[in-house]
């Protein structure tokens, strides 16, 4: 069994956003050299996500408000997480698109449907932070 | 390391279902040979859902009525993703019952607690969609 | 490759709750002696999840409220599951939460982010309930 790791950095210079982390994600793959097994994509940090849709700017936008609708950031009162920070509701949106994704390798390429792509979702931005790669297989 | 990939196709007559997949997801293990290891299975469309809850009745009426409220179809016009398409509602709720389960293989079976059971969630069906089982191991 | 399997048991003197298990499942690996791979921690019931977030009490008291305003317990004739039963917010609430976190193993040691911890989170408790932890690697 081989092993492969790489982190992905980000420094989003805004509070939310949606990044197609596909690319780099196949990137590492092709580096690892690994044909047949599973990759995990995780966000590092529990304000982000990493999940798989589509790549569609009017999604992404219906995404945003949805998001808002379901996990307010206003009035940050409203969370006791929020004494001192004002990034309780990152945490909530983040739970609802989720952490991570599992990605089946087949002749040393995601397996992935017609429309599937990886993205970084940033819920709490303007600092630096990661995404983790990790390729198991032969 | 061995590896297994089989792809399930269905055509669901409806815009929304809940089908159980368990037995084909086992079949599939079975042809694997695999005693120990992983099984991932994930929708390859981005408006369908792999999940694992309770084969009930009334419960996948209640998850109906759930993601109706918390990810409305109607108005379509609601959604800026709706130009030309009106299945944006189908791209939250997929984010909200998940794109994917991993599940234990041991002893050359699903490790699935007692009422664990495996479904496609579909959200925008009448056409022909993909679940891919891709089993690691030994 | 190598494998490894644990059951940890929980028995929640309470309906809900958010129990961080990093420490058991970091014991887990550190038995398994992988040093490279994937650990996949699930909720073996339907009702309960396991996900990572922070470890902060005014987060989890966040996560409570917010996830009663979007799938409420009462009144429990809302819900068509609840006929002899009333968890049918449980399931709700765990699609959500997610079941399962797979955390990738580099080193001996889980690759986590600074601030990431594994929960388990019970929404029907006052019974005794499961979460598989499962290693594969070398």
């Amino acid at each position: 069994m081989k092993s492969y790791r790489k982190e992905l950095w980000f420094n989003i210079p805004s509070r939310r956003a949606f990044i197609n982390i596909t690319p780099q994600v196949e990137e590492c793959l092709n580096d690892s050299r690994i044909k047949e097994g599973l990759v995990l994509v995780n966000a590092m940090h529990i304000t982000a996500s990493v999940f798989i849709n589509d790549d569609e700017g009017g999604l992404h936008h219906d995404f945003d408000v949805w998001l808002e609708k379901l996990a307010p950031h206003a009035p940050v009162s409203q969370y006791r997480h929020n004494a001192g920070e004002d990034n309780a509701d990152a945490h909530l949106k983040r739970q609802i698109m989720g952490r991570e994704c599992v990605v089946a390798i087949t002749d040393g390429h995601m397996d992935l449907g017609p429309w599937e792509q990886i993205f970084y979702g940033e819920f709490d931005g303007n600092r630096r932070k990661r995404v983790l790669v990790k390729v198991i297989g032969e």
